[in-house]
Parts: structure tokens; sequence; C-alpha cells
């Protein structure tokens, strides 16, 4: 859908340099946009290719915009900017409200007349789905689930029972929220389950990848507060609690009663030992190791970086001894120092 | 549903001080529980809470007990005796026997009477379906697949054709069993593909978690014992063979061909190469690698554990360096030698 | 489907030493073939198992044959020549062409009629299936897909709007394809979404492993290239490409806008982090880290192999501290070098 640069401009709160009734549709790279578009330049690195760009109009900072030679936004944060025009030009795809004829929705559910149900989803009972929610083809929600307005489950997400999800939540496909805890008692030998009766609680304006898995919890509750976006394929175990903002990329595993603070990045690959706490504003870069509490906030991190496989070969048989390296030194050093005494001693 | 503590008492095989016809209808935990509520006390360091609980009666054991002012459940392992009060006052959810009307059953597939399957189900040819099995919604059978007594899918479960399930096997959400192995050969630059012949059998009693994957064998089949317990997002590979009552933790990868004993715990986001043998009651810890075969039992790691961002750049720097490093020591030891060999002989 | 060792012999180029009318129906392993099976000897540890195989006929080396006592395929590989047999004798199920009663079929997706569409499935608008396509039961395939020549969903696999699929594509269960990458800007402490408008395209002759996603690119497109082989429970980000031929083993994380090449092999559990580039023809193993752009072929590795826990403990405690031991190594070189020169000098 096509909006003029006034539009634009007023939109992001940006300056507009040029022709206020020139009209994009779309949003493209700096080397790809092409007449109609609009384009973006945050990183300096990438100035050289301002003066080619065909692009119609161009989001910028004050001091790259002598050298534009097309309609010019300027903007303080021009990437924040250029994220927000994006929104504005390529809305989520709407929909027409209603139940598909291939539904199966419980006589008890409650569904909102603006909200719309896939064809081969499943609705159980005394669901509750708010105002202009989708609930994507192939979905599966459990009994007693509260869907909140604006809501989306792209496809073939699974809720189970009793899960609660906040406004402009969206779910992408193959998400399981809500699936019991692993929690087992081992009794001379076997497991016995312990049954999971908490719930999974999402705040608002959550975004979850395709794939991820969250646990309900044990005896008290999941909860993901509101802003969380968590990526594709990511593990979060009973009773945690994730912070508002935080975000955790792709793959990472939460074990079962950790407690994650606000506005923390947990990196991709990482993974988080049960029972710990980590404080507010922490960073955890990829394939991150995290057996202990993280009290202070700051960059914290343990993945190996690869080395060529024979050097690999070589440091690993190493680190095999370090302890024994280390005191090998420490023994060096006493001779060393007992040398040094002998020699000032004119032996 | 709620039973007296003398029905509990017996249940569980502890001894009751106070009230045998009092009645409980679930549990919670200590902080939690209140009148009509059933806790237990598994850690001295939460027995400051005890005497302000408002539970109607407290699981604990013999040295805790005089200290509890509301009715007690005696037990030489409270954490055991709970879980089993918790699985009797908190049974898997009951379900009317059928055949849902959305369901898509092949003419072909056996269904037990008193089984249920739900809508949008999709059974295969020649599928066998024992009684009192729950097949969920959105489930998909394939052909030739059997499943044992009591066994629970809770919806959105793939079983490929050929698949075995035993008795009581519980199923969550998106598990995939009996997909293709990762079976390849290399011709000359490009992947043939080995066909994927075996199944997948799994025995009585096992729980696996969401999303988790568990290959069919290349020939013979990929195996999971009794009693084994699998986390959410865990890949199991082709012709594995998982021991009775071995827990895996959610995220770890199994590769083909792995023996695993009877017993073992492995550990969360662990990797256990392929082709090797783990023996019985062998514990993983989360984040290991395992590269070769473990043949005694006993506790295993390698996950490094995370430091503080500046730290970590250093040493990894070094641990590229690690074997020049050893070196080094060896040297200055053998230089030491040498200066106290001068020494001692007076130069 | 039975097939004389005649028959067999041409198609995968062997010599035959035996009965070219003998017929076998089935290939297994040297140890467990009977009559009517055809295996091979691929390793020669394995040629103690020949002289007492019961297999109708054996395929191997030319080295191996005198020690044959049943019918022999001689082959310069027998390895790939036996996969190519298995081929021939297990080919992929077929199916009768058609959209089932139970499918739900959008009016103007385009359909080949030697296409299958399996019961539950949902097929959105616009969507073109090419001929002897198989989309199996509860598949979701979102608008303006497009599915090429032979391809095969299995079951319950999401493709996401406008993803593009080459010919004879294999995907597994639970596969989602086209997702939203993980695209955020930070204003201010909460995230935007960065609307992700690129494709999926993969390539021919693909194969997905179950639970597998890979997410649509932000601007431009991902792309797998053909011939590429992932397994189960990967993640592959936004406008990441994967090189013709490359395989990709379970749990590996492949982070946004990276760039694999051709015939790479990326081990099991590996993570690759953001905007890097790796050259054609590299391996990394099992588990190992990848955080910088890796530029010519070879073996790369960082997996830490385990150790037994209480050597490991005091291990990691010296890792944390590698930078002050490697720094205390080199004052001890200091000072033994002053000592050695105090020494010369005849102190």
């Amino acid at each position: 859908m096509p909006y003029t640069l006034k539009e634009i401009a007023d939109f992001i709160g940006a300056e507009l340099h040029g022709d206020p009734a020139c009209r994009v549709d779309s949003v493209a790279s700096l080397a790809q946009a092409r007449n109609g578009q609009l384009t973006f330049l945050g990183n300096s690195r990438l100035s050289r290719l301002l003066p080619e760009s065909r692009a119609s109009a161009v989001i910028l900072s004050a001091s790259e915009q002598p050298r534009c030679r097309t309609n010019a936004l300027v903007s303080g944060n021009p990437y924040v900017a250029y994220v927000k025009a994006a929104q504005l030009l390529h809305p989520p795809p709407g929909f027409m409200p209603g139940v598909d004829a291939n539904a199966v929705v419980h006589e008890t559910a409650r569904i909102a007349p603006s909200a719309f149900v896939g064809p081969c989803a499943v609705i159980g009972e005394r669901v509750r789905i708010a105002s202009d929610a989708y609930i994507g083809p192939g979905s599966i929600i459990g009994d007693d689930v509260e869907i909140g307005r604006g809501s989306r489950l792209v496809a073939g997400v699974t809720l189970c029972h009793g899960s609660v999800l906040g406004e402009r939540v969206l779910l992408h496909p193959g998400v399981v929220i809500g699936a019991d805890g692993f929690g087992l008692a081992n009794d001379a030998g076997t497991w016995l389950k312990i049954p999971q009766l908490g719930r999974v609680v999402v705040g608002n304006d959550v975004e979850i990848g395709a794939n991820t898995a969250i646990d309900r919890g044990a005896l008290e509750d999941t909860v993901i507060e509101d802003g969380v976006k968590i990526d594709n394929l990511v593990q979060i175990g009973h009773n945690v609690r994730v912070g508002a903002h935080t975000a955790i990329a792709g793959c990472a595993v939460i074990a079962g009663s950790v407690t994650i603070g606000r506005r923390c990045m947990i990196g991709g690959a990482s993974a988080l030992s049960g029972h710990i706490e980590i404080a507010d504003d922490v960073v955890i870069t990829g394939m991150s190791g995290v057996p202990n509490s993280i009290t202070q906030a700051g960059t914290y991190s343990s993945g190996v970086p690869v080395m060529e496989n024979p050097t690999w070969r070589r440091n690993m048989v190493r680190l095999k001894h370090l302890d024994e390296l280390a005191r090998q030194v420490r023994r060096l050093e006493q001779a060393l120092a007992l040398v040094q005494t002998r020699l000032d001693a004119g032996e």
C-alpha cells in the first residue's frame, strides 16, 4: 500500500528533504531499491552506495544527507525510523473474520466475531479468543485457553490446556506452549512423573519462533513477560520466568525454574542450568553455558571458537591436563625462587 | 477429586499423625498451600516455613514432624511420597472413548472401543490402537503403526509408518517418531540417500517431550526401552538404543548408532557422537560433548562455564595456544634443571 | 520388489560373479541378511563375517571376492553401489494421485493431476503443486507457495507464504519453512519487529529433517541450493545461503545472514554466528562454535570432550585463569633468563 513521503516523514518523525507528494510502496536494501521504493543508510560503510541508489527516498542521518541525490528522510536514528516505515508499508496480512467451515470448535468456546479460526484448527472447551485474533490453520487450542486481542497464531501452533496469551502475541508454526515440564522423581531406579499443574502465562507483544517449546509450571506458572522475543527451536522449562523485553536467540535452552531479568539478551545455542537467576540487562553471548546465577548486569561468554582441527586436537589433550599444568608452573616458580635465593646467597 | 488423609496415607505408605477423615483435593507448595491442600517438606532449608503453613496436611520426615502444627504424613522419602499423592489427586484428564467425527481413519485400522481419536487426527492403513489409548487432535499416524494400551498422544504428534509404541507411553505435542534417519553416502560430490528401512520401537512407560524427533533405523530398529524419559527438542538419530530408565534432558543430541545404557542421565544440550557406547549408570552433565565411548559408570562433564566477556576473550586466545604453552613450560622445566645442576656444581 | 542379480549388477555397474538369474527382494546387514537378500561388505574389519553370510549376494571389492562363498557383485566402491541397489529395491512408497476429500484446498490453487494432497492438509491461495508431488496429511501450505515436481512433504509440514521448493525435495514431519526471521530493532529498551519480506527458496534434491526451521529472508531471500541435506531440529536464520551439496547435521544452528559454501559438512550441534562466510569444502566437526568467517577449505573444531567430573571441575577453574597462567609462564621465562645471565656472569 503506497504512502507519500510526507505521510511517512510524519509517521516516523523524520525531516523530509525533497518531494512530499512522492509515493513509495515498499522497502528494499540500499543496493536493490528501485523507483517507488524506500531504503535507508544505517551504516556509514555503505555510504559509497548512496549516490547511485535508485530508491525514491532514503532514510539517513543528517551527516549523510548532503551526499543524497534523491529524496531524503533525515532521522536521529535511521535504523529505527526505517523499521517503523517498513511496518507502515508492510503490515501483517489482513484476514476475513469468521470461523472456517473446516475448523472444529467446541460449543462452549467463545470466539470474538472479529477473530478468525482457520481450517483444521481445533478449539477446546471454554476457550476464549478475543477480538482481532487470528488462529491459523491446523492450530490446536486446548481447554480453558485464553487468547488476547490481536494475537496471531500463524499455523500449526499448539496451546495446551489453561495457557494464557496476552494481546498482540505472535506465534510461529510449530510452537508448543504448555506441554508438561520434565518433572521426575527417582523411586528406587525408576522415574515417577510429577504432575505438572501450573500454566504458561504469556504477556503482551511477545513473539515466539518456529518449533519453540515452553513448558507449563509444575505447581506455579511459567511466565513470559511483556515484550519478550524468542527465536526458533528454543526450549523453556517449567517454572521459568522471562523478564520483560528480554530477547532469546535460536536453540537456546533455559532449564527449569530459571528466572531471567528484564532487557536481557540470551545468545543462540546458549544453555542456562536450572534454578538460577539472571539479573536485568545481562547479555549472554552465543553458545555459552551458564551454570550459576549472574547477579550483575554485563556481558558473559563461554563459547569456544573453532581452530584448525590438528591444533584443536593438541589443545584439547592439554585442556584435559590444565590443572596439572598450573601445578607444574607453581612448582617451577617455587624452584626458581629457591635458585634465586641460592644465587643471592652467593653459593 | 478429594481423598481423606487415611486414604492418602495408605496409598503412599506414610504414617498419619492427625485427623484421618480430613479431606484434601489438591497439592501445592509449602508456601502457597491453603486449607484443603496437601503439601510436603522435602528440603530442610524450607523447614522454617513449616510452622506457618496453612496446608491441611504436610508430608515430611519423622525428624521434622515435631514442628508440624497441622496433620502430618510421615514418610521415609517425603518427596517420592508427595509425588505419589500428587498422582493420586491429579490423574491425567479423562476422556470419552470414541472416534471424533472430524478424524480421518482408514478402514483397515483397528481401534479399541475404549480408545479415543480426536478431531483432525489421521489414522493410516492397518494401524492398531489398543484399549484406553488417547490419540489427540491433529495427530498423524502412519501405516502399520501399533499403539499400546493406555498410551497418550497429547496433540499434533506424528508417528511415521511402522512405528511401535508400548503401553502407557506419553507423547507431547510436536513429537515426530520414525522420520528417516540422516543416512547419506557421498558419490563423487553429491549425496545419495540411503533408504531407511528400520522402525522405531518404544517400550512401556516412556515419556517424550514436545518437538522431540526420533529417527527410524537404517536397517535395524531404533529402540527406546521401558521407562525412558526424554525432554523437549531432543534429537535421537537412527539405530540408537536407549536403555531402560534412562533420562535425557532438553535439546540433547544423540547421533546415529549410539547405544546408551540403563539408568543413565544425559544433561540438557549435551551431544553424543555417532557409533559410541555409554555404559549403565553414566551421568553426563549439561552441555557436554561425548566423542568416545564411556565404559565406566560415573559422572562426566565438559561444559565451559561463562566468564565475564573480557576475561573470556583473553582466555580463549590463550586456549588456541595451549599446546604451545605446555611445551613452553616443559622447556622452562628443563632449563631450570640445568641451572640447578650448574649451581650444584658450584659454577 | 524383487530384481535379478543381473539387473542389479547392470544398475549399479558391478561385475557379477555367480548366478545372474538369482533374485533378491531387499537389503540387510552382513550379519542379518538371509536367503533372498542382498548385503555388502564395506569395511574390511567385517570381512570375517563374509564366509558365514547367508545372503543371496554380497556387494564387495575385488580383493574381498575370493573369500565370498555366495554370489558376489564386485564394485570399485561397494558402499555407493550398495546404496544404489538399496534405492532400487526400496523405492519411496507410491501413492494414488488426487486430493483427499478431507483436504482443504483454495479454489485458486493449481494442483497437477498426478499429485497427491492428503487428509487435513490445507492449501492456500494461488499455490502451485507440480506433477508427482506428495503433500502428506496435516501439511499447511501458505499462499503463493510453489512446489516442484516429485517433491514429497511426508506429513505435518508447514510452508509459509511465498516459499518455493524445487524438484524432488523431501521434507520430513514438523519442518517449518518461511517463518519470520528473528529481526528486531531496539527502540529505547523495547523491540520493534522488522517486517520479514523475503522468501525461502529451496533448490532441487534437497532433504530436510524433522522439526527443522528455515526462516524467510528479511529483504532478500533465504536460499538452500541444490542437493543440500539437512538433518533434524536444525535452525537456519534469515538471509542464509547454503551452497550446493552441503550437509548439515542435527541441531546445528546457522544464525542470520550466514553464507555457507558448496560441499561443506556442518557437524551436529554446531553454531555459526551471524553475518559470516564459510568457504567451499569446509568441514566443521560436531559441537563447534564458529564466530568468524572461514576462508580456507579444511577441517575446523572446537567441541570440548568430556572428562571425569572432578577433573573437569579442576580444569575449568584453571581455564578461567588461563590468561594469568600464560603471563605467569612468561614472567618465569624472563626470571629464569636473568638467573642464567647471572650464572653466566659468574656471580
